[in-house]
């Protein structure tokens, strides 16, 4: 028996909780555990009270929402993902996975279905890690990947900590669910590239996730006045900062499903006439196959330690922050998705996720894979983000049927 | 008949001056228009008022007191600098010019020593130019080369306008003093850089200025995640950011003498796994030689033209924003101060100064020069700049050398 999804209220509740933080550009921003984040949250909790799911919330104030089956000593079935946002942040990063979830729980309610095992739908807090680093924190901790005292330390740019906003949301009173026992973890998600669109695909169907891997680098030179030091004379990072510029560019270039990003520089003390005292920047690498990651990694730290050498002048310093390493999904889920996708006659492609997603942490727990749906342009963490309806609700109904296969016992 | 100033009277207040907006670091933070800078001006006035100087002030804040003269007809010796700093700015860039100003007026009143023409002591708004732009505000509009209605639109990084600033500390309220008729101006400034501590010169005769020229450049590329997106697929601004360093470190390393510095850089978003969608920066070219600056200017733009042309991926812009031309100093005043330095068996040697000074606007309506004095490693702009007591009071004492030449009538 095959059931569909209501796009049409999906579609409307992802452009009502689009509100929530909402930008003049388009987009939303709701940072993890910020006031709007909490907002967006309460939305959805609304939207689920209504149907009298059962609600729990643990200690990093991820959420678990409980559809019962009929086999409570069953392990549930784990969907979900993030309400969480960048500050430029599109409608669809996130939201769709949770929403979706929300409407697989509610078309199986609309049609009386029951399930053998229980359904859980989560949503996991901090999983952009803009506010608070590392990123997918929630599932991190959730999945032991990530120590609680340890996160709890992080604060945020205007030095708030994350522990103190934790208390602020009442969190800290909670319980502590398990997610031992879960039968597998699914989640739906936008491409968040441009692969899918361009070859007319609606499914991606996920079959592992690149290695990522973060730095952040420190050029400490020597302050002084823009006018007159020699240029033979300066201590200027800014010269050496062209250079990691460079090379992270070269290592980029050097492999065609490698990605190197350099997506933040601050130049203190920050003034048109000011030779800069130092320069701080940020540097991510991904790739698909660990060894090339690994390679990539070797190259990079060798680069810097001769720039380092090449220029006595000032102090160059690497430190790796975080590595999240190559995931593969699990083979039955991913053909159950091939399966649903090939029954709705939906074009689909095998394709590896280049972004970090909270189905990486889970997928070091329980048998765990994602659906891809295209997104316009490849575009995302931008307010210009856009999933079409048609592409939402097929991946919904992807969703739907991997869900039903899988609550199924015996 | 020669005078020496009183040095310890000139360093206690150097160091008391040191206090308002002291930063951790051991500098000062006044910018202009600020609580610190008002503050500083009120201490400033303190010891004015002790000894009864005229006190007038331009809508623009300018100060100006007048020590009298025997004849009240005679256009005034100007003397002067500013008591504003950079957000991490050191105890003398500009405050040693006033408070050695101060300092002249006081050693003439101590002597009993009566000068043909008047005497003012300028204290010039916002020199620095970090907080509202341009810089050298208060001498640019008193001179006439910057319009009063233009700087009153200028905002700073909160978005407050200066003009709203002017109207909090009552300036606005002001008559508008005239600088026509000055005989000349002079001022007393650290050097800013490392050429007189390194040939163990206590004075710097000043023959002139550096030509600056400031640009904003902007690189506007397509904001997306650092995960999926491959390489060849982006639009970053970020390796074209290197290419604008490499291009004005080149034209940097091309002459001896120019100087070119990028202070200022942002990347927007600016998150670790987000590739930029915008990166801007700041650009400062200078050179004594106004041809030379020109060639430097053409090369810039040429350059970022075929930047430009060469990343059809993104848009490069570049405003200049700003020239100060090559500035000449009157050849009579610079022969006044070497006769000053000689006489009392002061090391000295002829500068051009690299940093632009209140004096380059007063040089285009006055007979105008100034005199350095060392500054530890050239350091300036940073809470570690420095200039020893004894070429702090050799300065004072050629100042006082100079005003008292020129205050001669026939």
């Amino acid at each position: 028996m095959r059931y569909d999804v209501d796009g049409e209220r999906l579609w409307a509740r992802l452009m009502a909780m689009a509100k929530i933080g909402a930008t003049p550009e388009g987009g939303s921003c709701r940072q993890a555990l910020s006031d709007e984040d909490e907002a967006g949250r309460a939305l959805f909790l609304g939207w689920c009270a209504a149907r009298g799911y059962q609600f729990r919330r643990d200690r990093i104030g991820n959420l678990l929402l409980r559809r019962a089956g009929r086999n409570p000593e069953a392990g549930p079935v784990l969907i979900g993902s993030h309400l969480d946002t960048q500050p430029t942040g599109g409608r669809f990063d996130g939201v769709l996975g949770v929403l979706a979830g929300l409407e697989v729980l509610e078309t199986l309610d609309d049609r009386a279905v029951e399930t053998d095992r229980p359904i859980d739908l989560c949503v996991w807090t901090n999983e952009e890690g803009c506010r608070f680093q590392p990123a997918m924190m929630g599932s991190g901790v959730a999945c032991g990947a990530l120590d609680l005292e340890t996160v709890f330390a992080a604060r945020d740019h205007a030095g708030i900590s994350l522990a103190s906003e934790i208390v602020r949301h009442g969190y800290d009173r909670e319980p502590w669910p398990r997610l031992a026992d879960a039968a597998c973890y699914l989640e739906l998600h936008i491409e968040q590239g441009p692969i899918l669109e361009a070859e007319a695909k609606t499914i991606g169907v996920v079959t592992g996730g690149q290695g990522i891997r973060w730095y952040e680098i420190s050029v400490v030179g020597e302050e002084t006045h823009a006018g007159p030091v020699p240029m033979a004379l300066r201590k200027d990072p800014v010269p050496v900062l062209a250079h990691v510029i460079s090379l992270v560019q070269a290592i980029g270039r050097s492999d065609e499903a490698a990605r190197c990003t350099i997506g933040k520089i601050e130049l203190s003390p920050g003034a048109i006439n000011v030779v800069p005292g130092r320069a701080d920047m940020t540097v991510d690498l991904r790739h698909p196959d660990e060894a090339v990651l690994d390679a990539m990694h070797r190259r990079f730290m060798d680069g810097l330690a001769a720039l380092g050498h090449g220029h006595p002048e000032i102090d160059l310093n690497a430190r790796p922050t975080w590595h999240s390493p190559v995931v593969a999904f699990d083979s039955r889920l991913i053909n159950t998705v091939r399966d649903s996708a090939t029954d709705r006659g939906l074009p689909y492609r095998d394709i590896v996720s280049g972004a970090g997603h909270d189905a990486f942490n889970l997928a070091r727990r329980v048998p765990t894979t994602m659906i891809f749906v295209p997104c316009r342009q490849g575009i995302s963490h931008n307010p210009r983000e856009y999933a079409a309806p048609a592409d939402v609700t097929a991946g919904a109904n992807v969703l739907l049927d991997v869900v039903l296969v899988q609550t199924r016992l015996g």
